[in-house]
Formats: C-alpha cells, sequence, structure tokens
C-alpha cells in the first residue's frame, strides 16, 4: 500500500533530508513539496542533489496545499508549524519537524521560545525508555503507535537523552549536574543567511555559540529525562560549530552513584537499547566518529567509567539531519501508520 | 644581543612551528636544526612553507649537534628528550617541548606515561595562577625567570588549567568534579602515520579519543589546578578530533559555589589575567573562536556563568602548536633571558 | 534470485564503498568478505560504518575463499589482482577495481604500470560512446552485456572521458590539446600510510601532485576516447588533492572546431546521454557540484562553449568512491547478469 | 619615519588582512579605520582576531574620514571606491584593492563590469615581467615607484599572470590557448550572504562557478599578459571553490613552442623570478602547495613540460588574502614610499 506524502519547508536542509529518504521509501510516496520563498520553481533548483525527484516544483505552502495527503511532514521555521498544523484534517498524520510541539511545560515554552504555546505531540524518539527505574517499562515508541500528531526532536536533545537516558533509568547516574559538550556541523542552522554561518566563518574553526544555559534544546532534554525517570535534572549544555557539514558528536557525561562498576555500567546501556535497529552500544573501548553515522538512521555509543573523576562519560554520534531530525521522522511515521518501523531507513553510513 | 638557538626535531609540526616563529625573533637566531630521520636533507624539503630558512640542513639529534648554543629547544617524542637533554650544559637554556620533564609527581608519570621519570622542570604557561587563595600570589612565571630548564606545557592541560584557574585561586567553583570536553585539530598528533590521523578519516567527521579518564594531559592539569589552589581536582577530560589543522576549543566547566554571581565570576577571570599581554578575558556575552588565534600566541576565554546547572562554563580558544607549544617556549626563553616577554611573538590570528 | 558476492579488499576504501552499496542490492549477497592484512578481525572493525555486515569476519585473500562465488569484486593494489583473478573459474563474474586489466596496449601498461600486462577485460563505463562519428552508433555497455570478467575504471578517467567523449564523436571539438585539471578528494588514495595523505598535510590546503603528464590515468582516458572516434589524442592532466573525503569535480576542455555554436554543443552533449539512469547533462548555465552527487552513482555535467577562448568547458562531478569505482562495478555486474541496470543504485546524493 | 593610514572597508576580509599585516608593519600606522554599515561599532567586534588594533572604531566611509592621511587603503565592493578615490588629495598615496582601477580598455571594463569607467592605475604586483621578448627588459615595478595611485590586482589574475608572464616574455610558449583551473578558497567572496558561500554549501564539496568565459579576471590577465609580450592572449579560464578559507592553486597551461626543451622551461622560468623576494620558481618535480604560503607574501610556481600533451603545465599557490590582495598592497607602497620592498610582509607561510 501507498501512502501520500507532502512536505513543508522543502527547499531547505531538513526537507531536502526528509525527501531524499521518502524518495527511497517503499510505502510512502511524496505527491507535493511547498516551499513559501520559493513556489514555482522547481524543486531541483534548490536541492539538485535529489535526481529522483526532478519533476517536482515546488507550491506556497498552505492548509490547501497540504491537505489531502495521509502524512504532512512540516519542515518550518520555529513559530510557523503551529498555525499550519491547526489547519489540517486530525486524521492526516502530521509530524513537526520544528520545536513548536516539543515542550509539555507552557513554562519551558515561554523561557526558551516565547510566543503561542502550541503544546506537546507524540515524541519522535522511539527508543527513548519512559518510565525510570521506579515506574513501569516502556518507551516513547509507544506514543507513536497510532499517532496522529508527532513531534520531531531536536537534533540535539535526541544525542543527549539518548546518550544518558539509560544510566536514569538503570539509577546508576545523578540526573543532577549533568554536562554535555557537543561538536556539530551547521546544518543545523538551516540555510539562515548570517555571517557566522559563512564557510570562511566555519572553515579551520571550531566555534561555540549559546553557551551558559540558553541553548533551546536544555527544557527538551530535561523533559526527556525526566520521562526516563530523573527529578529534577540539570544540564551544562554547549554546543561547538565545527567544519563538517553534518554530525552530532556528543559528549554527555554525569555523575556515578557510589560503588557502580564499568560493567555495570555497560550492561545498563547495553540492555536500555538491546533489540534497537537504530541504537546500539560499541564495546567497552570502541568509540563511535560521526561519519560512521553519516547518512544513516544510526545512534552509536561509546560509554565508559572515569573512576577517578567519578563521572560517566558517553560520546554519542549521530547524523543531525538524518537520524536528528528526518529518518526520526520518518521512523515515527513507521511506527504511526504500523509499518516495518526501519521501512526507507538505511543503517549504514556513509564513510568516509 | 642575538642568542644561537637549535631545534631538535626541525621536521616535525611543533619544530616547524618554532622554526617559523623564531624566523621573525629579534633576539633568537637559529644556527643549527636537527632530525633523526630526515639528517641531510635541507630543511625546506621538509618544512616547505619555512622559506627564510631555506638555507639550513638537517643534522642528526645528538648532544654533540645540540652544544654550544645558548638555546636547545627539544621538539622529540615522549621519552626521548630526557636522555638527550641530561648530556647538554647545565647554562643552556633548554627547552622540553614533550611531556618528559611535566610531571613533579613520579606517580603520575609512571601511571599515565611509564619508563624513567626525569623530573620537573619550569612550567612553560607563565601566566597561570600560583599560590591559591589561600598562598601568596604569584604566577608560573615567577618560576621561568633566570630558568636553565624549561618544560613546555601540554597543549590541552595549557587550555583546561588557564580556562579554569582563576575560579579555582578566586575561590569560586569547587575543584571536585570539573568537566572539560575539546575540540581538537590533528596537527597536535604530529606527523604520526596511523590510519586515524588520515585527511580521509578526519575530513568530515568529528572523532572522539582517550575517552574515560586515559588522557594523558589529566595528571598536568591537575598538578597545575593544585597550584593554583586546588585539593584534590577530579578532571573528566574528553578529547575530539575535528577537521581543522590546528586549534583547541577547550569547553572547561565546574561547579560554582553557593551565591556567586555572574559579576563576580566575568571579574575574577578578568583580575587573573589583568594585564596579560597574550591571555584575554572577553566581555560577557562574548565567546572566542580557534581561527581568532590561529598562528598567535594569544588566548582568548570566555566565561559564563549558568546559574540553572549551578556551573561556570569556561571557553577557550587556543592554537594548539602556537600558545599551546611553539609560543609557549619561546614566550617563557624570552622571560628566562630577561628579554620583553614578548618579543617575537604576534597576538593576532589569521583569519578567516 | 539471488547471487552470492566475494569482496576482496574489503577492509580499504573501496572495498567499504562496494559493501555498503551491496548491503542494499536486492539480487546481490555479501558472503564472503577477505582482506590480506586484516584476516580474521571483524569486518566492523575496519568499517564501522557497515552496522548491516556486522556478521562478517575478514578472510585471507586467496583464491580459495573468493571461490565458490557468482560475483568476485577484487579492490585490491594495482598489481596483485591479475594474479588473482587468473585462479578464479572463468563462469564466475570477476570485477577487476584495480587498474589492471583497464589498458589495452601493453605499451601504455609498460610506460605507466610497468611489470606484467594481464590484457584488458570489458571496461565498467556503460554509458561511453563507441565507435565515434565514423563508426557505428554503440556504448561500453555493449561489452558489458553477459560479460564475466569486468574492469571497473580509474574515477579520473571515467570522470574525463565522460566529460568529453560526447563532443568528440560528435565531431565538434578536437582531440588534439585536451586539458583537464580535477578537484579530487583524498580517499581515491586508499588507505595508504604516507605523509601526505595526513590530515594535517590536507586540511585547509590544495596540493597537486602527478603533474605535468605522469598521472597513470591518462593513457586510459587516451583509450577510451580513441573508441568514441578520436585519433591521436593528447591530454593534459593536473590532478589537485582538495580537502573533502570524496568527489571529483573534472574541468576538462577541449578546442571547439570552428563554426560550433553553443545551441550544437548543448544538444550534443544531451544526446550523448539521453535516456542514461546516471549521467545527466544540466541545463545551460547550471553547473553540478560534487556534493550533488556524493553518495550516488550519478554523474553530472555542465557544459560551455566559451567563444572568446575558442573551447569547450565541460565541468564534471562524480563521487570517484561510487560511480568512479564502486557503483561503477555493481551497474556493469547487473548488467552482465541480465538484472535491471539500477538495481542497489541509487541516484540521490548526500547533501549538505 | 612612520606614515599614517586609513584603511576604508575594515570590517570585510580584505580589510581584516590589511590591518593584520599593517599591525606589524614597521613604518606605516593605522590611524583610521572606516567602514559603511558598522561605523561606531570597535573594530574588534568585527575583526576579533586583530587584539593589537582593539583600540580602533570603525567610522563612515567619506573622503572626509580618509583624508589627512599618507596612504588610504579601499577595502570596498567594485564600483564603490572610484568615486572616493576621486575625492582624495593627489599627494595621498591611494590604494584601491578593488577593481575599479585594473583595466586599462574601456571596452574590456564595459564588457565585464559595466558602469562608469575609471582608468588604469599603477598595478600591483611588481614581480610581473613587461616589455616582452621584443620590448625592453621591465617589471611593473618600475611603475609603482613614487606612485600615488596604486591598483591592487584581483588575486587569480595575479596567480595567472605571474605563472605564465615568464613563458610569454621568453617566447617559449603560444598566448593563444592558455587554459588556467584554480581551486579556490571562498575568503576571496568576503562576507557576502549568498547560499552558495554557507559553510553547508561548502564543506565536503567542489563548486565551480562563472565557467566559460564570464570571470571579470580574465580581461585583467590577457592586459597582463600583452604587457609582458603576448600578441592576442585568450584564456579558458574556471575557478572552482573548495573547501579552504583562503588560498588559490591556480594550474596554468600554454602550448609549448616546437623544439623546446624542459630546461629551456625550467630556467626561464627561474630566470623571470630571479633575485625576486616573494616569487620562487621551485626546483623541477617539486610542487606547491596553498598551506606553504598561507598567511605569507610568497608565491611558489613549480612547471613542467608535458611533451605529450604539447603543454608547459605550471602550478602555482598564493594567498589570495594576503599576496592576492592585502600583501600586494602593501608591498607596492612600500616601492611608492621608497622603503624596504619587503618592510612589515613575512615570507613564511603557517602551515599545517
Amino acid at each position: 500500500m501507498t501512502f501520500s506524502v507532502a512536505v513543508a519547508g522543502a527547499s531547505g536542509y531538513a526537507g531536502g533530508e526528509l525527501l531524499r529518504i521518502l524518495a527511497g521509501h517503499p510505502e510512502l510516496e511524496v505527491r507535493t513539496v511547498t516551499a513559501h520563498q520559493n513556489a514555482g520553481h522547481p524543486l531541483i533548483a534548490h536541492q539538485p542533489h535529489l535526481r529522483s525527484l526532478a519533476h517536482l516544483t515546488l507550491q506556497d505552502t498552505s492548509a490547501e496545499t497540504l491537505s489531502g495527503h495521509d502524512v504532512v511532514f512540516l519542515a518550518l521555521p520555529h513559530g510557523t508549524s503551529g498555525e499550519i498544523a491547526a489547519q489540517l484534517p486530525a486524521d492526516t498524520i502530521v509530524v513537526d519537524c520544528g520545536a513548536d510541539h516539543r515542550l509539555e511545560d507552557p513554562a519551558d515554552w515561554a523561557a526558551f521560545y516565547g510566543g503561542e504555546h502550541f503544546g506537546a505531540w507524540a515524541y519522535g524518539v522511539p527508543e527513548l525508555p519512559i518510565g525510570g527505574s521506579a515506574g513501569g517499562p516502556g518507551k516513547q515508541r509507544d506514543h507513536l503507535v497510532g499517532a496522529r500528531r508527532i513531534a520531531a526532536p531536536g537534533c540535539n536533545a535526541s544525542a543527549v537523552s539518548l546518550a544518558l537516558a539509560p544510566g536514569i533509568q538503570a539509577g546508576l547516574i545523578d540526573d543532577e549536574d549533568i554536562v554535555a559538550v557537543l561538536a556539530v556541523g551547521p546544518s543545523g542552522a538551516g540555510k539562515s543567511l548570517k555571517t557566522m554561518y559563512l564557510a570562511s566563518e566555519i572553515l579551520g574553526s571550531a566555534n561555540p555559540y549559546a553557551v551558559g544555559g540558553t541553548h533551546r534544546h536544555i527544557p527538551e532534554i530535561q523533559q526527556n529525562l525526566r520521562k526516563a525517570g530523573a527529578g529534577s535534572p540539570t544540564v551544562s549544555f554547549t554546543p561547538v560549530l565545527v567544519p563538517m557539514s553534518r554530525g552530532i558528536l556528543a559528549t554527555s557525561t554525569a555523575r556515578v552513584k557510589p560503588g557502580v562498576t564499568a560493567e555495570q555500567v555497560q550492561a545498563a546501556w547495553e540492555d536500555a537499547y538491546a533489540g534497537e535497529p537504530f541504537v546500539h552500544v560499541l564495546p567497552a573501548g570502541v568509540l563511535p566518529r560521526t561519519s560512521d553515522v553519516l547518512g544513516a538512521n544510526t545512534v552509536l555509543i561509546g560509554v565508559a567509567l572515569d573512576a577517578a573523576a567519578g563521572r560517566v562519560v558517553t560520546v554519542l554520534a549521530i547524523d543531525n539531519l538524518y537520524k536528528g531530525t528526518a529518518g526520526a521522522a520518518i521512523q515515527s511515521v513507521n511506527i504511526a501508520l504500523g509499518l516495518d518501523e526501519t521501512a526507507g531507513l538505511t543503517v549504514n553510513g556513509v564513510a568516509p
């Protein structure tokens, strides 16, 4: 069976990655692509790498052009998807790749984004444990089954949450005093025309931004970790732009509880993701690189106990555009529609 | 007055940077260059960027070829400089750019390096505070005045130590539970022929290594912080190779003591480096980039208080080859010889 | 129906790309992977991006381990595949991804490679025109149908040949005085441990090599162009390593015959590749980028007539590892086996 | 003696490089910096790498702010410097780093730029031979002595002209049918906010532009080569953006005259630049890399005779911002003022 798909924001990077994956999906078929500013242009003029979709023309982004499809992906700037989404039929699967439907707490929304709070949808990181050590076992996947409204995750939030949730859930680490530093590629910023994203500014340099507790993915991480069993987690979060177009290498650390051994740590992380098709905990001593997961829906996690420092150190590699955004969205739709969760998604990275 | 200089290990990256700076130094003159494996070759064959030194020929590295100079820089692999240094005259200034003379505690040496422990020399980060909050004020500079044996610092150790020493000294942060994550360029590894350093492995990827408390710069950081006033500091340290040839962007965080304000933090960091020609604390809200200090002896530090996370977050940019190694060495020699500390050293980065 | 496949040289870059594509091929199944130096290791230790092949173990490269498969891909250093190939059964499809079976003329082989000449096999660039303006129409594809011995092309040779063959065949350009300059990524050199391929040498720099008529792909280009109708083509060929892991951007120019118009040029190039699934001539004024074809079997060609300079200028983008090597090999096997020529091959690049 | 300097366009890349070099110049002192859009900002806000100039504030760009200095550098967009320059005193040295005063022929200006033609000034590539094989010997340097109006060169034009002028002058190569392909970094485009210059578009990709005879540096090359002795040179010119912030690697080729030997070629190129402090012809078989000249006023040229192709192939490395623009401008001012031509300019590149 084939489901009809529309992608809004199709001339951007997230939209392009959605289309690239969808072009190879056996059961989802792209019928409509929209882009506010570039309506009327051939898609290929803005996404010259998408040869198999050269027949598509960009339309205006509106409830009208997006209606009549089984699935609508919104790859729009924060603050604009909420309004469009409200006009789409209730039985259409709508996936918001922006931030508008990620945060449950209006106070978080007000503090980090501002403007109208649209409320939270089913969260598109199926593998994240929920329930915590005390609660019943479960994963975010449970909420995605049959969902008609899905919030794709923030790429950085997804990385840090997946990295530390196992330790939270197993009760091996403190939820206070988490520290995460991420090396990230600039594609996460989209085609935003700012001097800081010019090639001459990024090439040969490592450039931090949003330092000191201001990054918008912080409340999303906290929300995810609370669902995994944390109380009131604190997260020091620092992103650093580095000269690679895509990829996130997240180093996330937390204080280990007294007496916990390296073996317990390794086992807890492996258990948390046992059987998952896309999230893998590497053997002790093996570390992931972003090139290993470039162009793939794969998450690789290395974990180590630094006994001297009293911390569990996790290193996680993810492609911000694929598993961090577009792949997570499509994986979630696969679940919502009852398809094979892995349909159309690759696990093999493009390397070197 | 002109002092005669020899550089051992002149065909490597650290040696090349020493020579590049020395070529513009008004009072130090390179007379001898040595390289074990490439003896007999013209220097320019291995350092084609050093046009002004095209007349030099590489000689064998030995006590004989290195003797008879006022200053000898040893840019040799760890474990080899100790032996050579022991054969050089006591009144020659010898700078070890390797690790052999950095660590005071034989136990640290045994745990992280192994082999013969040669003891510690005057430490080549002049700006580092010593004495701590309780002790008298001072800086590592004090030990460099008139020194004849100098240990150039580990580039990563220098970065993290400079980033956090002000908070330690001022008593604003805990010395327990420091977390540092560094984005680093591959030139720090020298011309080592390993697959992990091939361009195809580094380009487009972020690659962690030495995760979980194993990196050799950890005891050096701890030693530096103890001198700044720390008790028994713990440091979770994670380096990540990113695709830029040089540069370190160090994100170093520590728990802030109760009641400390952002203003106090900013003031303490500014005070620590007030008047320093090479280390600058940026205004609140301004962040450094490695391109700002590429090819310069400058260290730029941004500092923020993340009250929600309970941590001071520092972001520090340094050129690993210049201020991280060769510039620190030459700055230290300037001090030892009683020259202007800034002689031959630039503060302006090469950007973009 | 499923065909059994073995890949020799599976721990290298070309071998890795073969495996990555084969992992998604509907009718070819990898059963055996070999690597001389790393026999006994799990494949994933050397190709950590190939998650779906994590169950495979590297074996020794020998006629014995490679026998018993329907298809054998040899991704071995030049000079070693000839010997192995000679020991494999005649009805096995053997694809040599090295140079040993590309050149027909023993004099070419002697001049550019040396050692035993193994003779030429069916050439794995199906889209290349043969016959020329005088001869009957045809393409290299014709020789691949039913072939049991296939020579995958040199990636640079493939690029320049595809760029200029249309003009040769249509009689619009001179075959004398062709000039080609290529910006190439270092992955084409494999995992060779030479200083020139270290990340520190490649990052931030453009580095020429094999200048002045010495590159081994020159006779292969000449052979291809002769088959397209050239007499005794001369090719000035200069490759320049640039800091991207994969990709070739080939600028290939030739003198235009008197009176030829831009419209004739555009039409001739479009006609040459009309209906080809993987080779596309872009509309006049549109230029290809290597990121458009990264990770794809697509070749994009832009062509322009520079009337003032009297030259046709072609700019061609290709992924050296995919369409330049592994994709060409698999496409050729698809043809040889009578499968859909596009089976298992993607046309969409991974961008940004 | 100290000369007073103003730099207009000080917040851009060319302006930044002028300032970086001037900051170390023994006889030129920057007193005024201007920038149209950013007037009132501290310079350091836009050029955070220029620590030694942190005391300067950007002023408005006007004849008023620029007057009263010995030397004025205009690093302004094409078409704007002509108007400003006309208002400055005749005895002020004015250096136009834009294109407005490079082309002598109004027809060239009309064809490639358009708008008002301001006429040509003394051309800032001192080493370029003039007079040709028939005329008397000389160099562009002759026109710079005592000059009060100087046109800094186009960086690409400078590269190709320096590469081929020796062969033209010596009568060893044809001036017809020159072909040049350049790998260039994006900093040459300045801080222009266009999608094509975003890091995500440049990283990991090689991107051609201005293909087929449209690039504005073509008439400048032709003008330079005519002065070196060419008749009506034709130049096929193709620039390719590659992922390095600065640098040009120009491969420039021309047909060799019959009977010319490799030794004659090598000798002619060496002779042309014998004694030049900044332009060096490498020994036969040695090739330049852009990293060798990054941050330096050095030009490195490798030259080879490809007898089979009938072409001389030159490979030239230059830093587009340094010797390609700002260094050339300052070198020219040194000459105009009668200072040591090398004052304030380095010959050593920053590598790796």
